[in-house]
């Protein structure tokens, strides 16, 4: 497969749906962006990279982060952590708080925000420094050390907490929660703030491919298990309550963003993260998921 | 591998489970078989077949038959399915009116029992003879001119409709039912009253492990992007509200049924069938789980 | 107190409302009544009858006639009723099956569809002619011979009964239904289609201003604490998913049908039924509603 | 009648209740109170005042409270009110996120948690010092100077307001709340911690049987139409998740806390204040809500 011709295929076949989506708005950082950005790139196990477009341009990673602070849980705290929060696909929006309510302040998965709010807490209740942790745990999955917080986007994140706030204090109200909420927005804000590109997203998704073994440095993140279990995750739940269509439409682990990434992978071969930032109706990059789409369908990569 | 040690070692170590879990009890025939029965079947691609215990008992495939009629109705249909049903996890209990009321009758997915009764009824609108068009259809797949229905199944099945008739009247109050609701409750009871065994169950279950093409005959009964997304929603609505776990554990496409069946398959390689009728909480087999979580962790054949 | 002046202002200020409501357009018996229609009448224990505009006009009383339902089967069963039916107000629109889910099977409320179908359900048990009784008993509580049921009304709402299909089979899966579905929905369908007028209606409820006794012929129908406890459900319940601000509006225990009656009562002195056709946004007739505030607001006749 | 006999024989036969409820456990002060107390205490328009048992051991008010700032919020904002919070019964429990979820952030009443934080805004945004105008409203409609905060209640309040911080943080992502939601949980938490005795309870609700105009001083609180309305709220929605079994056993407007009070009221006549602090499954006080039945079953003094 010569990847940079597929690239471009791809690139110019999803050029047409720019302008067709709407950007997040709910702070002013997400909504000032060019929405007619795209970039792509892929990152083979073997050391093969290809990109095109904006792929080197940074962009507000937002939910994605969710990944990287789920590997860390997950590596601290092996199969306890499924007691604070399940494994199941939601069937609500991602912020909605009837589930919890319904369920014991238990989120359903990871990746809908009452569960990352659930698994940042524990990264807290593991690190002095949380926030410097994460920085160095992407740092680190990603081969770059020139990874930061974007500090506006942070603090406009915070402004906007209300409904994270509830989430969080629900939550802790069932004693979901073990730390100050106040600070756990904090660390939640700047993750969700991290500033990466295409290539970098691409990379720092590599262990997930390699079964849990960072391909830059040998380092062990989550045994091959653990590793499957997290991508099972990513599959059905990765994508907001667009996951099961994500999946019938892309058939590859994923996970997306507000701020218009969406990054996948193909077990034992490669990631591929995309970034265009104008969203569709479920808050999925909508560029982002054509373009997947035809990266697999056209070109049979599929899990399934 | 050595498919038949593999099977062996699996058989021995799930035994212990046998005890642990409850039969169905909604009707008298299923609650009446042999709760120790165990049986696994493994059919290859490449024409290879294994089994072990209790894998030429037949058992009753409820909620299995859904894929069969789902591939019925997808190949007709196409892509126009999907605005009778969606392609989202539920969330809820197979069983559950609540999302119909919320999403205008449309249910989540083609495997609660809402969406199979809508699958059901568009396979009633395209075939005169809808029973014997479902049992062509399997008898086809599995390569066995020798399945029926189990009668004295269906008719306690239709004793026990309330819940299945409520869905029914109710979808039809939107609008998404179109035929006469109690022929539809027959021809649902009788296709969830088909009696077959693991190995039945396995074979039938290779087309869509190849691609979409019926391997026993060379017929192409969906198009490979059809059953790409066939297996991606058995992957994300399988089983039940125990679909996220099903995926986190054994990371296989595959569906289960109160009768004790699951069947799963690794595209391009092979299907497995398991046959154990006791239940977890959730509905789905206890052993058969297990023993498609040993037979992915162990071996390392998960798709992911 | 001047009746007849009374109601020749509330009459005149509530005209110019015409036209502003829409009429009910599930059956096509309900859509097609004149929509300027506007009649009342006041009933007293002191025998002091008056009415205005087309209050011997006969319209369809629809979920009125749960009254006289509920009213057979409390005299019957007692207390013993409220184990199959709650008394709390729901919450929820009056055809919902989401809160039936969540409280096993058991409606909330005897005026909710699903609360009248198991109340009408318990007087198919006692009654072995229901039609008849039910005829029966709004004859002698209106003291007219002359009631019937619209035939052709009662068979368009089979023909439109597919969300109480759906409700009675809910409820049947739960055990909370003792009848043949078809032959309950038949039932139901009747006594939803008597036709009645105002003054008909007014002199119906004198026996519950009355503290449960029939003031036309003397005879107990409900003991008075009976009595007050129908009362209060009317105040709580009686007005669909607008009971609170029907309450908080006209203060009286009252009942509305989408025919567009409406009747309340005073306790220990009047009865009065309004009708106009057209509807409000939560299904009670608007001119209705206004008559009845204008009548308890203007002339402080509230109960509180 | 006489007063005096009436609350002698109520209190005997209520005395057995004692024992069989359970005492609110959420905040250590509420579960200290002596579990055998038992007070009333009767109140007339006309002067007369009659009490028995603990009707001046000075209790914690709780949601009780929430009729006082809703006097305040309805005679400041009038009809405007309505537009932040509804008027019908919930159908959920009292501190449920789910009903704000599914309307946008408006409460369904200003009895249940979410919709008194939405009240006590209100009061924020028109006093500039809260806390000082309830107490001294409370002092003037119970004619009582000494009436205070419980400042170890308040504080306790204060410890374990999770659940309103959430129901307050999520109202604001809807737009709901106008002030800090500290300051907002601090001032609720004080109200609700506000310590009075039957007695004092008494008093305070007769502006609501005298028809909005305090009988003390003769000040207008509310226009006659406004305390009717308000009478009509306490009775469809005064007492939680109970309110319609309240209705239809007692028959009176009344509001209830999780402190163990009860207050209702006869319109033109008189209040009735109980306390005894075990609670039944609904949170309200088991033998406060024997009392009130046997008071107006007996004695026929119900508003139906």
């Amino acid at each position: 497969m010569d990847c940079n011709k597929i690239l471009e295929e791809i690139y110019n076949e999803v050029k047409p749906f720019l302008g067709k989506g709407r950007l997040a708005d709910y702070i002013p950082a997400l909504s000032s962006v060019d929405p007619n950005s795209l970039g792509i790139a892929i990152v083979g196990l073997d050391g093969c990279e290809c990109e095109i477009g904006d792929a080197q341009t940074n962009f507000s990673v937002q939910s994605i982060s969710k990944v990287y602070t789920l590997a860390m849980a997950f590596s601290e705290y092996g199969d306890k952590l499924w007691s604070s929060v399940g494994k199941e696909p939601s069937g609500n929006p991602f912020n909605s708080l009837v589930q919890l309510e319904h369920e014991n302040g238990i989120p359903r998965n990871p990746f809908i925000n009452a569960g990352a709010l659930v698994i940042t807490d524990k990264v807290l209740s593991t690190c002095k420094r949380p926030k410097s942790a994460i920085l160095d745990f992407v740092r680190k999955v990603s081969d770059n050390e020139d990874i930061y917080f974007d500090k506006s986007v942070a603090e406009s994140e915070k402004d906007e907490a209300s409904r994270n706030l509830a989430l969080a204090h629900f939550m802790q109200s069932f004693g979901n929660i073990e730390n100050d909420v106040d600070r756990l927005i904090d660390v939640y804000s700047h993750h969700c703030a991290l500033s990466m590109n295409c290539l970098d997203m691409a990379r720092s998704f590599l262990f997930l491919a390699n079964h849990g073994t960072n391909p830059f440095n040998g380092e062990k993140i989550l045994s091959r298990s653990q590793a499957k279990r997290l991508n099972a995750l990513m599959l059905t739940c990765g994508c907001y309550d667009e996951s099961g269509d994500f999946a019938f439409r892309v058939g590859l682990p994923g996970k997306s963003g507000v701020g218009g990434g969406i990054v996948a992978i193909i077990p034992g071969e490669m990631a591929i993260a995309v970034w265009s930032p104008e969203l569709n109706e479920f808050g999925n990059s909508l560029a982002g998921v054509e373009a997947l789409e035809l990266f697999t369908t056209k070109y049979e990569r599929s899990i399934f």
